[in-house]
């Protein structure tokens, strides 16, 4: 009898499950549910208004993934409970929210349903900006020694920041929080009855790390008196390693998923972390690149150095024994769909209306006849903001060159162009900082889809891109460190040898793009320094 | 029996033609004629493509204007040859042809039809830069003394920048030309038989001064020897003041226009200034501002100040013994036309179509609920080149603060204010220099329609602006002059306060967006000089 394993991927706006043969690592089945509530950044179901910036979820919305799209998969593959031989799980981050000494979410009580901090607080909610500048400064002044790990600066996506958001705002939501707990932590502790804390969110969004584990109380009664103690209480220490086991699956585990009681589940990890053993990018100097709504550049290497703006390193976080670094764009893809949402004149949907096509693949059809510096335009791909290098959510998007013949498509394409620049600036800082940057294997909707947008990117890098051969490859990646979980393998490096599949395809650089693009991307650049660091016009009349 | 004069403006797009009461300064009745070829910049008549910054037009279209429009208004008019006493014109500039020896245009001969530099060079034809940038580094070599009177830098669009164009890229027309000649100067010279050249057009656009006449031969041998002894040969040195007779209508003309012969015709002048006697903009410090597709801002004062990227002054151009100022942006309008026709979504096209309404007026409905800075953005509004201060037309448009949540109307108001802070960037450069700014007029098609626009400006230029009367400011000027040739009225100020109109609506600035805009338009300073004299990235990859 064959073996299955599920993995379950929990992105930003749907759940999604699959069913996996362990032997060849084929998705035999996969269900979708997208989130009843998406992402609540006007109201709360109640009609309250948010301000700016918000980005909440309902945790409903995640127990719902489990409760449909298991079964739902399981019927489709044909496979019953006792044929899953583990679970696994992985998450966007930081996605925390606040729970009481039960594990119930404190907006899922009476008492606390109209207020905003006590829902979850979703990876790009960003209204912690200023806790995040607070906290920025206050461990710069002290000279934290953890504050270097980051590149000198954390994001207001992050935990720390999250949580003195709640703790400002609603000092009761703070109290009445048992726990600060990540969306997959949670759900693990949901499942199986076990609290753990994942190494990798600890690790990357936490600010623990395995030397000195979390900031000391000393900082955190210095950022504010109440926060005294949180270490150990309102923030689990309970730390544990990818590749280990969180518990097994319980009785209401049970109940609520059509799963077998006793069925391992794996610690959860990042969603995009987990993608990289199910490309097999496994090896120091192997760079796995998610491009989809935003884009996450993730590293492996063996040494362990401070890289100026990069979000830090996490050993034994995705490979045992590696060292992870994580770098970012806030915007990618979105960017895209505000302009199609915003910028594209009618004519344009006419025209792709009359011949049933998307709006984006008309202007990648127009855009695709533009030679890289054709349209005299160069963008600043800071749309949500700049994670990476600059790590500031107050960035915000430029583009210059418009004259009065200057078309939809091209703009479109300098979009395209400065999220390629925004990335080159990225590999650059890691090589400059002594890490080698090998293969680059791509993943995400856009990196399937969008061939103009990859063969630009590899005309920008001047490297061969690689393309994942799954659309599903977090999915796929969670029922590899399930694999684990259920003992079938006894290392991710062979799972992954086993269950990972071979690139689509491979884009290769065209030599006279690459000269093109090299002018272009020294603009960039100039503009990257002179806005993110020099004239801090986008900060001053930003909204 | 009345007495009437005819003003003629022609627009960049049409001709106009009015017949006005001398008495009272009203318009009795108007006519219109768009130009059949309107502006060529994509191919000649025949097919042939133009090369990008190309702008040409067709002289037949000007001669159809004579012979269709004031017939047309007469007619309208009930008014008879004999009644009008008098005949002005104002045209576009620099707008300048090359003529045989019988004042007929190259182009309209077999054997130049194909040829692109046979045509008219409309005002805003780019394709000069390379020459202008050459005659500005030859200039500031040697020193030459006219120079510092053009703030330094003269523009692509002005007359000698066309002529080496023509010289270097079509020497068989620089050979075959008698004369390179206002079209405004050819049309008079068709009607009247006699050669003139207009002091306006001499000393706005072709480097003509009082004192010192046209550039030295030195000067233009030293920049091409094929120039050796253009001066009163290939440009005219028959140059006259505003407010004189060019001539009366001969038999051709008659025949043309309908017009009687012996009608005496003014000396034509520069479209905008025409509008000055019209708005009874007269005295020292006084200021107007032509909105629309571009805008021009002329000033009477009663010294002569060099000013830093100031297009230069002229004495008794306008205003007898009073020294006139021009300055102005190279796209206002358009910029917003551009806007609609390239950015704004299906979904406010859908809603504008229900509503009937234009789209402009949509977008300004949204815009007009937005508070000043509230959108976050701030642009420079350099889409067609930065025509005053930085005298370059290879600066192009730019815009920062976009984020995801940014609509079109935000961006269509910051494209607004982009505009004003340019005007308020150049009032500052005259008040800097000692040249004092007084009231300010507007005139033009933006001026008359549209408020919150209008409102902009007066709370960025915190200053009243006041609205002209009339539409048809350039042509009710003209009539002016017509008056005076006629010897109606024994000077421009008297016949100004008879025929003239009081502003039809005065807007106040408003003390709170006043402050709230002072910040913002230091940001765009900063940007302005960052771009225009810093970074000269636009230049380097411009198309």
């Amino acid at each position: 009898m064959k073996t299955y394993v599920i993995g379950i991927d929990y992105g930003t706006l749907s759940g999604r499950c699959v069913v996996v043969d362990t032997t060849t690592g084929t998705e035999i089945a996969e269900s979708v549910l997208p989130y009843p509530h998406a992402v609540m950044d006007e109201q709360l179901p109640s009609g309250e208004r948010l301000p700016s910036s918000y980005a909440l979820q309902h945790p409903q919305d995640y127990l719902d993934v489990l409760r449909v799209t298991i079964r739902d998969a399981m019927q489709k593959a044909g496979v019953t409970p006792d044929q899953i031989a583990g679970l696994g799980m992985d998450f966007t981050a930081c996605t925390l929210l606040p729970v009481d000494k039960s594990n119930t979410p404190l907006c899922f009580l009476e008492a606390y349903r109209n207020e905003k901090h006590a829902y979850v607080k979703l990876w790009k909610h960003h209204a912690a900006q200023p806790e995040a500048d607070e906290i920025n400064a206050l461990a710069a002044k002290r000279g934290e020694s953890w504050l270097s790990i980051y590149g000198g600066k954390i994001s207001c996506e992050w935990m720390l920041p999250k949580i003195l958001e709640t703790l400002r705002h609603a000092p009761e939501i703070y109290r009445a929080a048992d726990r600060f707990i990540e969306a997959a932590d949670w759900l693990s502790r949901f499942l199986t009855g076990e609290e753990t804390h994942s190494v990798t969110f600890a690790g990357f969004k936490g600010l623990w790390d395995e030397q000195t584990g979390y900031p000391s109380n000393d900082f955190m009664t210095a950022l504010d008196p109440r926060l005294d103690g949180i270490v150990g209480t309102k923030i689990s220490t309970k730390v544990m390693g990818i590749g280990q086991i969180a518990g097994t699956v319980n009785a209401r585990g049970a109940e609520l998923t059509g799963l077998k009681i006793g069925t391992p589940m794996a610690i959860p990890i990042i969603d995009a972390h987990a993608a990289m053993p199910a490309l097999n990018v496994t090896r120091a100097g192997d760079v796995m690149l998610i491009v989809g709504t935003s884009s996450c550049l993730i590293l492996n290497a063996d040494t362990a150095k401070q890289v100026d703006g990069i979000c830090g390193y996490v050993k034994n976080s995705v490979i045992p024994s590696l060292y992870t670094y994580e770098a970012g764009q806030a915007g990618v893809g979105d960017i895209f769909d505000w302009f199609v949402k915003n910028c594209v004149p009618a004519t344009y949907t006419t025209e792709a209306n009359a011949r049933g096509i998307s709006i984006h693949k008309l202007l990648r059809e127009k855009a695709q006849k533009l030679t890289p510096g054709e349209s005299g335009l160069v963008a600043l791909d800071w749309w949500s903001g700049n994670r990476s290098i600059l790590v500031n959510s107050k960035l915000t998007g430029m583009i210059l060159g418009m004259t009065l013949s200057t078309k939809p498509e091209e703009i479109y394409r300098a979009l395209i162009e400065a999220t390629a620049f925004g990335l080159k600036r990225i590999v650059e800082q890691f090589a400059s900082h002594g890490i080698t940057v090998g293969t680059l294997c791509a993943a995400g909707g856009i990196a399937q889809k969008d061939e103009m947008m990859m063969q630009i990117y590899a005309d920008v890098l001047d490297c061969d891109i690689q393309i994942a051969a799954t659309t599903q490859a977090g999915a796929l990646g969670s029922a590899i460190y399930a694999s684990i979980a259920a003992g079938i393998y006894p290392d991710i490096q062979t799972a992954a040898e086993k269950m990972s599949k071979p690139p689509v395809k491979v884009y290769h650089p065209i030599a006279e793009n690459v000269a093109a693009y090299q002018p272009l991307y020294q603009e960039y650049k100039t503009l990257h320094d002179y806005f993110g660091k020099k004239n801090g016009v986008m900060e001053r009349i930003g909204k």
